[in-house]
């Protein structure tokens, strides 16, 4: 479970523990609760998480009807029509439209006029698509194409059957949901709360973007980051400001929160030296405090998984790559956890290309690589980025793809294939 | 250009359209200006499109700084440091931390203690790791291994240099590149706007969802839908609700609704039928009015592309599926267009699959098959949904996937392998 450094003097984490541990015993400790449901109109529901599952409560459609414009026929009185042979039928008094139900039944030899979507008469089987038919005289029809029984009717019930479940509990909803649940006479449905999540960012040297920088100050480009983050996961980011490695201020901050917040995420003070408070400030303001302090990745490497009760305080890294790799890692799972979530919010593309070179990696350790991915003789290949320190942005915004390299694998040979998952569209699909 | 149906009789569509020659007609015909551009906080940037090319207005980081707690060194003096044979640096009076650059030069012989991101001191070309020193008395420090040059030194401009391209305009902008444009000091960049697109259902048999229906009435299920879409694409929705099929409220609704809107998206009344009142209608407001009607897709194909002035008017089908499928083939493009967005808001990841059974298509149109994909005995496999008439709106919610059969194409055989687009996640992806 854990793996032992070999280095001589590892005056920093002595164990780090892997990724899939860190997780469990996090899980362990922390017995997570999912987030309340709240009664939400369903146009509302866009990107949010349904909190129960769902099946149908009636008939979709609540009867036969047309799915085509033509005439409702009894297939059997057209088995023989052809071009050169038409059928003529006697057309009814009225037609079915989808406003005025039909109250006549079809009888043998008769065709009703029938629009899409309308009900189909008592008697008709089937509906001749206004195409292969010709109004010949007054309440007459000329049919030239024969129909099998069932042909263009849209049966009731085709679409989905009352008590058929539609949509699992903890799926994000798509269009096509508000859709659904509209056609079942849904106007209102039970969904997830999103967890309010509060960003926190640490260190002296930090000044708020807008600010002038003096020489010793950047600016904190995290908390923008990480904002943003917990909103397209599906959280309610609420942000904590910055606070210098002051440990009162950063306990006050913390602790404050708690009141109004489901989560903490706090970026900088977290790596194992002078400055490093925020452990131990966790640790200072309740239980069970710090669970998990360094893992086996890289970046991300100083990452601290924490809680207060059942709050889930993560301590990421100050550099921003390291940051935004221990938000993918361990922040946006637990907050899924949270909102009982059955995935991501967006489906991520991967896909296979070929390593243009050599990438190393460190046995035992996970690596995430930030990739360039392209087309080179008709051939998908991508190439790691130069620049990759964990303190490199840049390199999050010009690759546009990443490379996991698990624990078990010691680099990725030129030439070799590997899953990349893309972070931007490889090209235009504008046009399918 | 014109694909003829040579079906005998064809009251219907008597020609029809290719998805690629309806969209360039569309675009011949009308010039699309891009929307305006307003300027916003970064922090309100997430999922919008980017106005200009974003180039890096200074170095970052702006001094070379160190990428690890340590200590600056020259590298020279440690070529011969190991485990056996440490090298013994004398500590300088003051350290370099973030928030307080160094003063000192560092001199041959000198070690200078330094967190992660505070300045190198001129002198210094490297930084050793804390992990491999040892403080052995005041002012001294043994260093048990050997550096190179510039190693764990972030170097001034190494994320980005000033001048250089970061962001391209017409990128929907993600978490990392708020990040990005807060590091470079940018708390306002110019966005364009969103469109505004207007959502009308047209069909006297239509209630809002919440109303108790009656025979004869269904559920309006396209508003919801659509309006989620636009809101999915980027767009900013504009809910005009349902109108009875009444020439002059549908025609006064639009040409209201130009004054303030950029695009307008009607359902149902497009069909070649007695109530196929929206093309006439268009038609009666303006010019160009209807430029494309009925294309060789399926489902979609009463689809119309009209506009009046540059307002790009889309006459959607009434049918659900078949709506979705023309809002994804041209509603959403044109809106993209609007944007000058580079891709969709959001990349759909596919994948590789062998059909279970044989899915007919006719040539010359493209049709869209809403299909299952699971893994089955270690393959990616997927099926086609048995009902899938474009009324059936559960098909777009039971799929999780969505084959393309292109026009020059006869269907796919039994055990052919097929790009899917996926709709929905295959399976729990919570834990890399």
């Amino acid at each position: 479970m854990w793996i032992e450094l070999t280095i001589t003097r590892m005056k920093g984490f002595s164990r780090l523990t892997t990724i899939k541990d860190a997780l469990n015993t996090f899980y362990e400790t922390v017995h997570l609760e999912r987030m309340p449901a709240e009664t939400l109109r369903i146009i509302s529901c866009l990107g949010r998480v349904l909190a129960d599952d769902l099946t149908c409560p009636r008939d979709v459609p609540p009867f036969d009807r047309s799915a085509m414009d033509g005439y409702a026929v009894r297939a059997e009185d057209l088995y023989a029509a052809s071009d050169t042979n038409p059928v003529v039928l006697a057309l009814t008094e009225t037609p079915s439209s989808i406003d005025s139900p039909p109250k006549e039944t079809l009888n043998r030899g008769e065709a009703m006029k029938i629009a899409t979507g309308a009900p189909i008469p008592v008697g008709a089987s089937a509906v001749i698509m206004v195409e292969y038919t010709e109004e010949t005289g007054p309440g007459k029809v000329e049919i030239h194409r024969p129909v099998t029984p069932g042909e263009n009717v849209s049966a009731r019930g085709e679409d989905v059957k009352a008590g058929q479940p539609i949509l699992t509990a903890g799926s994000f909803l798509q269009p096509q949901d508000i859709g659904i649940m509209a056609a079942l006479g849904l106007s209102e449905v039970s969904i997830v709360c999103r967890p309010r999540v509060a960003v926190l960012s640490n260190g002296n040297e930090l000044v708020d973007v807008g600010i002038e920088t003096v020489p010793g100050k950047i600016v904190d480009s995290n908390r923008p980051t990480i904002l943003s983050l917990v909103k397209a996961s599906g959280g309610e980011p609420v942000d904590l400001g910055i606070t210098s490695d002051d440990r009162d201020l950063i306990a006050q901050k913390i602790s404050r929160s708690l009141d109004s917040v489901d989560m903490v995420l706090v970026s900088g003070g977290t790596s194992v030296g002078e400055k490093d408070l925020l452990p131990g400030i966790v640790n200072s303001l309740g239980k069970p405090g710090v669970i998990v302090h360094g893992v086996a990745m890289r970046p991300g490497r100083p990452v601290a998984l924490c809680a207060l009760g059942l709050k889930p305080i993560l301590l990421l890294p100050g550099f921003p790559v390291a940051a935004m790799m221990a938000y993918d890692v361990f922040a946006e799972p637990i907050m899924l956890k949270l909102m009982g979530a059955r995935s991501r919010a967006h489906v991520r593309p991967t896909l296979r290309a070929a390593a243009l070179r050599r990438v190393p990696s460190i046995t035992g350790t996970r690596s995430f690589v930030r990739v360039l991915v392209m087309k080179k003789d008709g051939r998908t290949v991508f190439e790691p980025l130069r620049a990759t320190g964990s303190g490199i942005i840049s390199s999050m915004v010009r690759a546009n793809g990443m490379l996991v390299i698990p624990e078990n694998k010691e680099g990725v040979e030129e030439g070799e294939e590997a899953m990349i998952t893309l972070l931007r569209p490889l090209e235009e699909d504008m046009m399918q």
